[in-house]
This record gives structure tokens, C-alpha cells and sequence, in this order.
């Protein structure tokens, strides 16, 4: 490959590192770059370099955020003695979606995994159990994937809240086993969400 | 939507602006982006903004370039006597890749489309002609697309280039590798049955 200026092969190894991006797509990009307008292709490059500096992690529950309390945490609409755990924001992005929940989140970060050498001091559950402990919360609803992972984790939490007097629930398996919760279509996830019960 | 920080969302748009990437693709980046480490983010970033300042075009070719003579054209070893005429900086690529040309190329930034409003002064037509004429060129290869538009925009170049000395030539149409007989359309088949060879 010399058939193009280094500039270019430059940028396609850097948009091949983006998840689900190979050469070919690469080359569409940096071809559709160099003939969109200038301002277009600077204001990519600005938000990309300042995505990081503008964007921090929740206080409360560790989501992606503006400040150090998230849009969701201090909506005051949003009933914060309802608390549902997922593993990523992502996740909580699908749940979002789905409009079925006015709860509060709690993004674990991860899911518990011995063979990758992720335990419960990895995620974030020991602030959720201070959440939990200081007495605001009435119900815990796991909202974990149905991988094997995710029903590990959702045990492990049920099992650590066991000891205080909240309400422990897990999203129905109307969610195939074995599915990812960010791919599954929000219609099955807010029957999943409508469905659930206690552990 | 309103569960992610604002720089999230404005990055997520832009990225929906990349060719074939829709919002589920543009926040799979966005949150790759946010766990990638900060030098490989800030090098893109610069990239993208690097791109436009550090391509051109080529004087003598048209294709994107680092210098006011493309590597191509600058190199010794390549044919300057035989120019390949293609529609755009990516067919080139595609017939380098092949590696079955060492001659020049020609590019001419699209093709003729009336409907469009694109004529030949739209096009790099006149600079081909102005190559031609000035008499290093013994043979030009037409290599645009067998698409309508392709070939007419073939059909031009080769009455352009009848009053000159010049061998004209395109790219042979037919079967493609690897293909299935049956699967293969009529107007292909007949064009193949039609430039059938001695073998």
C-alpha cells in the first residue's frame, strides 16, 4: 500500500482500531473526510479531543456524566428508592430506551469474572450496598445480562443485600439466555422489566 | 435520549454522519473512545484535523496527494506512456491493489451524469485531453465503472481522443472470477459470449 499520502494511511489504522471498523470501512471515512466541509471535519476532531475532558463518572451511581451527579440522579422525578443494577452504561442506555423504568441506576462497570481476574472488589458493589445500607432504597431490581457472568453477579448481589430489608427483584427472562442486554429490542426488554419478581 | 452526558450525544451525531455508520455504530465508538487511552484518542483527534492541511490533489493525475506530484507520478520505475482512467481516488486504489498495472492514472473526480448536472467541464476531461496532446502518451485505458454513467462517460473520453495518435482501450467486461455461471446476468453473459478468446 503507497498509493495514498501517508496522511490518510495514518488516519484508516486509527479508525481500524474503532470497534467493528476494518480497512475498507476505514478508507470510506477518510474519503468521505477529505470532501466534507471544513468546519464539519474540525468540529469531529474537537469533540473528539474534548469527549474525555467533558465527560466524568456519576458520584452516586457511576454512570457516564456532565457533573458530579448525573442527569438521572438529580432528576427530581425519578424515584430514587428504586434502584436498578446494570453493568455498563450502555446497558442503562437500553433500559432508558425501553421507557419502562423511573427508577435510579447503579452501573456495576463490569460483571464478576473469575477467569479475567474480576472479582467484587473490581465492580461497584460495595457502594452499592452503602447505597442500600443507608436506608433509602426499598427495592434492588438486578438487571444483569443472562450470560453466565450476569447471573453470577446477580446472585452475588442478592446474596450480599440479603442481610438489609429491601426488596430484591431480577428482570423476567423474557430476555433469551445468553443474550447481551444493550442488543436485545426494547420491546422484549420492557416486558422483561414489566415482569419481574422476587428472588 | 437524555441519559447520556451532551458531549456524548454531540460526538454520537457526527459519527452517524460517517458513511454506513447509524446510531448504534456511532455510540459503540463513542463509548470505545471513552475507555481507549487518552493518547490513542488525542492522536486521532489530530489526525482528523491534520487530514485536509496535508492531502492535495495532484497536478498531473488528480489524485490525492502529499505533494503537487503524487508518489505515483513522481516514480521512475512506473510507465508515464500509459494512463489509466478512472472515476475516483478509491478505483485507483482498487486497480493498484490488483497489481496488474504499472503505467499512470488519470482521475477525473466522477462521471459524466446530465441528471446531475455533471458535463464533461465538471469532470477532468480537458486535462486529459491536454496530456494527450501533448504527446507522451501511447495508450490510454479506460477503467471507469460498467455502470450507465460509466459508460458513457467512456463512450466520451473515446471520441474526445479519436483526432489524437493515441491507442485507446477498456477495461474487458465479462465474467467475474469465481462466479457462478447461473447466478451472472444476461446483459454480462452476452458481453462475455461476445469478447470470447482463443485460448
Amino acid at each position: 500500500m503507497k498509493h495514498y499520502p501517508e496522511a490518510m494511511y495514518r488516519l484508516i489504522r486509527q479508525f481500524c482500531k474503532l470497534p467493528g471498523i476494518g480497512e475498507k470501512s476505514a478508507e470510506r471515512f477518510v474519503m468521505y473526510l477529505l470532501t466534507a466541509p471544513e468546519p464539519e471535519v474540525n468540529s469531529l476532531a474537537a469533540s473528539i479531543r474534548e469527549l474525555k475532558k467533558q465527560v466524568t463518572v456519576c458520584n452516586t451511581c457511576f454512570c457516564f456524566s456532565d457533573s458530579q451527579t448525573c442527569r438521572i440522579c438529580r432528576d427530581p422525578a425519578r424515584d430514587s428508592s428504586l434502584v436498578c443494577v446494570v453493568e455498563s452504561p450502555a446497558d442503562m442506555a437500553a433500559v432508558e430506551k425501553s421507557g419502562a423504568f423511573t427508577g435510579v441506576y447503579h452501573v456495576l462497570q463490569g460483571l464478576l469474572s473469575p477467569m479475567d481476574g474480576i472479582g467484587p472488589d473490581e465492580l461497584r458493589i460495595r457502594e452499592l450496598i452503602a447505597r442500600v445500607s443507608s436506608g433509602n432504597v426499598k427495592e434492588v431490581v438486578i438487571a444483569t445480562s443472562t450470560s453466565v457472568e450476569g447471573e453470577s453477579t446477580a446472585d452475588y448481589i442478592y446474596k450480599s443485600l440479603k442481610p438489609f430489608s429491601v426488596n430484591v427483584t431480577r428482570i423476567a427472562s423474557g430476555v433469551p439466555m445468553g443474550g447481551e442486554l444493550k442488543y436485545i429490542d426494547q420491546v422484549t426488554l420492557k416486558k422483561a422489566m414489566e415482569a419481574r419478581r422476587a428472588v
